[in-house]
């Protein structure tokens, strides 16, 4: 078996050669554009602070739950990664367990990202083994202690133009203060107005929450004015930051048309405490018609991340905590969920709704049709589980034929792995040319306008959903 | 950016060369059969009037659906092409509107139809753009003012075989009378009776247009025989005139088998207005069985096409009216839904039903299977937004391994696009060329086979499950 | 028309030339290797009675559900097959109807392995067609009356190295100690534990099938205790007899964490007669639970086969019986159905479940999710409708970006048909190789990896799944 990590200059583009020549093609003109990240999880701290990696355990996997998830599946105790707040005693050995279980990540997304970080960033061309795991360990901390892989250092070398983060309405911003008023980054920062805790009568420690966000307007909990209000002042607060959109990950994509009273009937079962999950769904469908008002007065962008099963294992909530894993899909239906809010506003000039889905069923037969004839609507781009080369390719094929290619809200990273971005937006890029590739040879578009159209799904759409000016 | 508007003869086609040149191959056996088209939305009276088509936006954008939708979602007011009855003031400007937009239809299914009808039909041979709308305007408006581009020649020159039209059950049929008996055209033209708002309990104006049903037979509007009565005379009618199938478009796909009196209990409250969703639904069910009950009798095949949420944008429902690119398609479910009909009905011999979808996940878990076991059954074409060569492909590929070549109901071009027709047909010809092509290249069919496959899937299949002999 | 009857060395494997030859490669490694088939409904006395297998309509049509269904579809009287046991009077007159049929089955999976069961096994050289019907079956009959054409001879010549059949909680399992002390095969043949008539509330006979199991420990039937103690009892025989896993075809996957009280009750109403479609659900919900506890225990692998609606058409069952062909899948939902019993034994160590689907949604939403976390879960193959080519390259591009390729449980032949054995892992092995060899092109996976993986698929993945040592 070859031990040379190889990163071919021509993975995912198509195999029939003709084909492939003119992606080769297409993929030069975008390969060096600057990055655009308008919806991700990096930690903002992580550019003020500045600090080193630590180690390849720590920046490869500790924080990676698409890595981790596949060692817990195998078998392994991953507290020893450090995974869910566990000391990282050993990261050596942590090291060590994955790189003997390499073959388990082979094929997948994340195989494809590793590597590139691996050969490009991190001047690793073993592959990781038991046997070589060590080695690879000592130049990946080689690497990790020289100051230009520092995290401001490596987001200027990324060249990301712009990147988002994704924060609380009551965050003080003040990691994006600092960012913006002291750092001399070459890209702007902004934060996200995430409000998902703030609408979820059953999430745990709700009632404090709602008395703490509606104290910042000197208002009561119980009051729906003052909770509006409270939302409204935060929303403001993030936009005075930089905010360019929202972020919404409701149970269902369900919406309603609720009035003041229903509301605050709702909200004071979920300050009581006896709120039940019909409550919970029909608070987040009245929220979210109402979140899509307020950004028709302020301008943020709307988007919908729905239908996942947090915390799918108890066991395993219990021992890592959130965000470990275990989050699994759910079916999605957005046609008669969507009605009530686009009705109200889905014709709004100005409103963008960018709506993601994990479950691939309704990109032909409901996003691309609402994004067919809703102003406000965008495709998202595939996510989470689905962001990979195969599922990003049935996504343009489900949707191009219906909206074309200017109804999709371009790529989004949607990684909290900082590394990965460039790997993640070079993907992206290389199976959009493999894509627009087959349409040329197949006669369904000429080259030219293929040129410009990948420059756009590159840049200008993103540019334009997210209202980045520019 | 290249001017030329191009129209590759090997569009559509495999991109691996070998497999396109068998695709080419087995294209060339079927480009030039007949059209046959037993279900489609053309207006009869425009072969009666065979009056000339006035004006570009007129011709192709004032009716055109999947065209002005993408228009409206990227904020154009489209009451500016006359969509919905408004008048349409300057045919001129609005054609600039689009032209400069060519971009948002790119990769779409229409760009395709629209490139194959500029190009073969109108003689344009640049890409529509801002600099280039008037020229483009000024050389359609040459060709249609020439009498070889009025309807009825246009119908010789398509090559049309058979034209299946939409009718409602009261209507006159003196279009079809007058296309029979006095035009001389070189194929023939048939209505389709869809009965749907005869159906629909919560449809607007239903007691009344009950009571004419009913009143052509001399009956009471609440009296369920005769109400079905009418039905059946009316099909008989249509049977008269040359129908050679029904056209169903309920809620949803369920069936009941309801007795008289439970249909009577149901249309009493539809007829004094006071059925809900739940009495709709049901009313619908019971008749989509009493429906196949009729076509056991009279032979008239039985087409539904189920599942789509009508007039999801109420603003447009008010401002541009029905059928103006805002039907939203839902979710589908068969194998249940079915089965009371089925059970009933479906394997009485010669009774033929063809169910489509747009919902694609029934393809390979519900519509193969049943059409791969009840003679009755036949797969529908694909149908509205994926009537699209990628979607047209993923048909074939889920329908084909389980239920063969032999139990699909043909292409269904389902246009009121009266110019398209000849587009849509040879977009479908060549996806199934390519299909096939990869199927004999990958040793799945000796080419001899795929040579006698193609011409049924174009011609033979058509005329077997729609009884249209020859 | 060519009348050679083709089976090319090359079928299946990629189009474009250069991938071609990698998956002709990769394929050399696997296709001589053992075969393995953990599931499957071959009869065990077919091997201890070693007779002929009699004609070609009893060997390839009689018992072929995929094959006769087709015929039934087009029309033909499927009783003159013997379907359903009936009367088997003139097999030459079946085999001609099926041959002038032979297009019905063109392009299909089933087409495929009859193609490779004729050519391979029967040698068989000519296409089947009215006119070479009667030629076609005396060179079968011929094949048939020699002696290393009976099952044993057969069992050596496939290189079968494990073959499940499935059994009946209460089977003696004579047939399986027969050949396991008598007959000297080249490989193992092991029973598998299916209970799913024991667990229908609503099954013909409940009561009185119940009442024969407790028997069997001196129990009641109406005891919960010993009802699961006879369960727990005949799973110990079955390991005894070399069973490895458990098989359950429950009516949905929905799982319940019910108490033994809860069951009891449930138990109660189903030998009472009274258990309604709720009940069914709830108990089969509450038992599928408990048997995941039982592995566990005793560490047989557990399979799970839902949601198929099973004996579709009345007068087909009236007439033919169970397994004729329509059977119909339905949607299916694993995020929320399988949570109480994940939550419960998801990560017990060694606990194996490999959930099947004929739903292709949830390959990528639901299942490689789960499989991705849960140490217990594996995607099992594609399964019935869905054993196909095309199918099982969707199944490995949804589900191998996620989850890599050692979340799966390997083919599943899942047949009745012994002499498809070959034929269908022969197909398994050049899809897998042309999934692989793309892969490779396109710079997804070293060529060194793929070559690994595609005997680790074949072999390794189904030996550690199904816990098969060696």
């Amino acid at each position: 078996m070859s031990h040379t990590l190889e990163l071919s200059p021509e993975r995912l583009f198509p195999v029939d050669p003709a084909t492939r020549e003119i992606a080769r093609q297409l993929y030069g003109l975008v390969k060096d554009l600057p990055i655009i990240s308008p919806h991700g999880h990096v930690n903002p701290s992580l550019l003020v602070d500045d600090e080193s990696f630590g180690n390849a355990t720590e920046l490869l996997l500790r924080w990676d739950h698409y890595i981790f998830r596949l060692l817990h599946a195998d078998g392994v105790d991953i507290t020893g990664l450090g995974v869910g707040g566990a000391p990282l005693t050993d990261p050596r050995a942590a090291w060590r367990t994955f790189c003997a279980r390499w073959h388990l990540i082979e094929g997948t997304a994340s195989a494809l990202w590793l590597t590139h970080i691996l050969v490009e960033l991190l001047g690793v061309d073993i592959v990781p083994s038991a046997g070589t795991a060590d080695d690879i360990y000592d130049r990946i901390q080689h690497r990790l202690d020289q100051p230009e892989f520092r995290p401001r250092a490596l987001f200027d070398t990324f060249g990301i133009e712009l990147m988002a983060t994704t924060d609380d309405p009551l965050d003080d911003l003040a990691a994006h203060t600092t960012i913006r008023d002291q750092l001399e980054l070459s890209g702007r920062v902004v934060p996200t107005w995430r409000p998902d805790k703030y609408c979820d009568l059953l999430s745990d420690g709700f009632a404090e929450r709602i008395e703490r966000l509606t104290g910042t307007v000197g208002g009561r909990p119980g009051h729906i004015g003052d909770y509006l209000k409270a939302l409204e002042h935060s929303r403001q607060r993030f936009i005075a930051a930089g905010a360019i959109s929202t972020d919404h990950g409701p149970r269902t994509p369900k919406t309603l048309d609720l009035s003041d009273r229903e509301l605050e009937g709702l909200l004071a079962k979920g300050l009581a405490g006896n709120a039940d999950a019909t409550d919970a769904v029909a608070f987040e469908a009245g929220m979210l018609t109402r979140f899509a008002g307020m950004a028709c007065q302020d301008g943020l962008v709307m988007t919908v991340h729905p239908s996942v099963a947090r915390n799918h294992c108890q066991s395993a909530l219990t021992a890592f905590g959130p965000d470990t894993g275990h989050d699994i899909p759910l079916r999605t239906e957005y046609t008669r969920a969507m009605q009530p809010l686009l009705n109200k506003y889905g014709t709004v000039p100005g409103f963008h709704l960018v709506l993601f889905t994990i479950d691939e069923t309704v990109y032909s037969r409901e996003l691309a049709p609402l994004a067919g004839f809703y102003p406000a609507v965008y495709v998202g781009a595939p996510w989470w589980f689905i962001d990979s080369p195969d599922a990003i390719g049935r996504h343009r094929s489900a949707v191009v034929e219906q909206a074309g290619f200017y109804r999709s809200s371009g790529f989004i990273d949607d990684t909290r792995a900082y590394l990965s971005i460039p790997a993640r937006h070079d993907m992206s890029r290389r199976v959009d040319a493999a894509f627009l590739a087959r349409y040329v040879v197949q006669g369904r578009l000429q080259q030219s306008a293929a040129e410009r159209i990948i420059v756009d799904m590159t840049c200008t759409n993103p540019r334009n959903v997210f209202k980045l000016g520019g």
